[in-house]
């Protein structure tokens, strides 16, 4: 794949015609004959020429535009997030077109295109649930456009990329159990397609073997979701358990919700028999009884260093880097729903 | 102000040069004479014409985006109604620009004058709590821009609008705590400057008028926000006045959660005591303890009738049409929080 985008200069010169004369044949321009147009549309499809990056790159280099595709907009974490890119893309006179995947890796692959198309200056991807195969990511970097991926990881693509540590925030929470007592500690994982959900899952083992601590099956169920609803089942599970937890440890606040539900509707007192941690801390979870231990992200934060990465690349467009990983540090936030 | 927007093809036949002359004057093209030049670039300011429309119009009639602009992108609420914008966008290959005021007249002028720029096909639009001078909009209308106004009101703007029936489901609300016994309702109102406020309040002051009921200032407290901070002062006023209130109904979830928190802190019994009904049926509000009585507004509904109906305007552009406002009904769900 060639490195450099194909400008209308590059068909003009191969054609020996004038750029203005590619242009209007590229727009069913009247004044140009067919065999002309033919010639022209022949060419930009040969060179992979996207025709609408056309009139942009005729008017300006830039755009001013920059594509965020997130899997959900609805969620706290990714709104959020959102929050602070947009602060940023603002203070600097940008705009911000935000596309959500869904979780499908077709809508994510149909967004980046889109966006291609309409020739944004660079991108901000938190890929989709599905997203394993990076090809439409790797077409992106191979053709220069400024790429920042942010709190789910794509591993195998070098790339700028912004994370929060949650490695390091579960591994403070199940240490933080362990030490307060706990010794039956339970986990409702994420699905282990996001790598964000596969480090809480690691931290939690770690922790646990850093302990003695057996790490057994039974206390590891995914949920299907991050709701409150995707906690209820796996709650009912481990508490039919004929040991049941003395802690669980859940993927985010929203399942620790769920599941504070089930323990507090079978009678079970929180967090004298069981301990509860999500993760998060969204604007609601301080104010329910008991109010919920978490860890705290830094999810502003986290729109605001991507997107400044971001603008970086873009300013300094088409030269040579090396790509950066760059990690903010969460924090645990104990309160009333944990020893 | 002229009601159709300035053409290049208006300055070419005013000039009597070509429409391509005219774009490569504007675009600064070496071929083009100075003189030419200039004429072209006072003419094109003395219609006033924006140049970037230049390229855009010349590839195409249309950019294929919609500008959207929302208080707070952070909010269940807009964020959920954004969601309903982007599904029903992304069905009709269109894409969305964001953007938030943040609450402020100032930003969302500055937005409406950058997504004009960048030529929008049409606006989405909830004005921010300080809008209410709307020349900015004003000018949108006037320019035949594609305009819907929704969730907030601008009254005296003759666009389409897309509203939830508050005062429907504020009413309905304060009329179930009437009948089942509440007879010292107060009310955590939001913000006078915004409609949807104004028509909840409206709605509680008519149904308490309606049973004879007194309307005492003394029960209604204007809360600073939505958040379940915002609701914490307010409740603690009324917990200590010399006859505390039987029922609260608030303008949010949010803010019944931090009327829920007090009352608990307080050792006062939800619903025994005091009942309490919030406003939006946020994701968690069933999840509290006792669950929280709420009133349902189909938001993701709102976003994709405002889109639909923008789209029609869209796809008709320029036609003459009598600006609707379309009415959209909440549903009122009891839960625990309320006899």
């Amino acid at each position: 794949m060639s490195k450099a985008r194909t400008t209308i200069t590059d068909i003009a010169r191969e054609l020996n015609i004038s750029p203005a004369t590619v242009s209007r044949a590229l727009n069913n321009h009247p004044a140009i004959s067919r065999q002309t147009r033919e010639a022209v549309i022949a060419l930009a499809r040969k060179l992979n020429y996207h025709p609408n990056l056309l009139a942009l790159s005729l008017l300006r280099k830039r755009t001013n535009t920059i594509g965020v595709i997130v899997p959900e907009i609805t969620s706290y974490f990714f709104s959020s997030v959102i929050g602070g890119v947009q602060d940023l893309l603002t203070a600097q006179g940008m705009n911000m077109i935000i596309g959500q995947s869904n979780e499908s890796l077709e809508e994510e692959k149909a967004l980046v295109e889109k966006f291609t198309s309409i020739r944004v200056d660079g991108f901000l991807i938190s890929p989709s649930r599905e997203t394993k195969d990076y090809g439409h990511l790797q077409v992106l970097k191979d053709s220069l456009f400024p790429l920042v991926i942010f709190d789910r990881d794509c591993e195998d693509l070098e790339v700028d990329k912004v994370f929060v540590d949650e490695y390091r925030g579960a591994l403070q929470a199940v240490e933080y159990l362990i030490h307060t007592g706990c010794r039956r500690i339970a986990h409702i994982a994420g699905s282990a397609t996001l790598s964000t959900a596969r480090h809480r899952l690691a931290a939690y083992r770690d922790a646990l073997k850093k302990y003695q601590l057996p790490v057994l099956d039974d206390y590891i169920i995914e949920s299907s979701g991050f709701t409150p609803e995707a906690g209820i089942e796996p709650t009912k599970h481990l508490l039919a358990l004929p040991e049941p937890p003395d802690a669980i440890f859940t993927v985010n606040d929203g399942v620790a919700i769920g599941a504070m539900y089930v323990i507090k509707e079978a009678g079970i007192s929180i967090p004298n028999e069981i301990s509860v941690i999500g993760f998060d801390d969204e604007p609601y979870s301080c104010y329910f009884k008991p109010s919920l231990s978490t860890v705290w992200q830094p999810t502003y934060e986290l729109g605001m260093l991507s997107a400044r990465i971001l603008m970086k690349r873009v300013n300094a467009a088409q030269e040579a880097f090396t790509p950066k990983v760059e990690k903010l540090f969460p924090e645990l936030i104990i309160r009333g729903s944990s020893r």
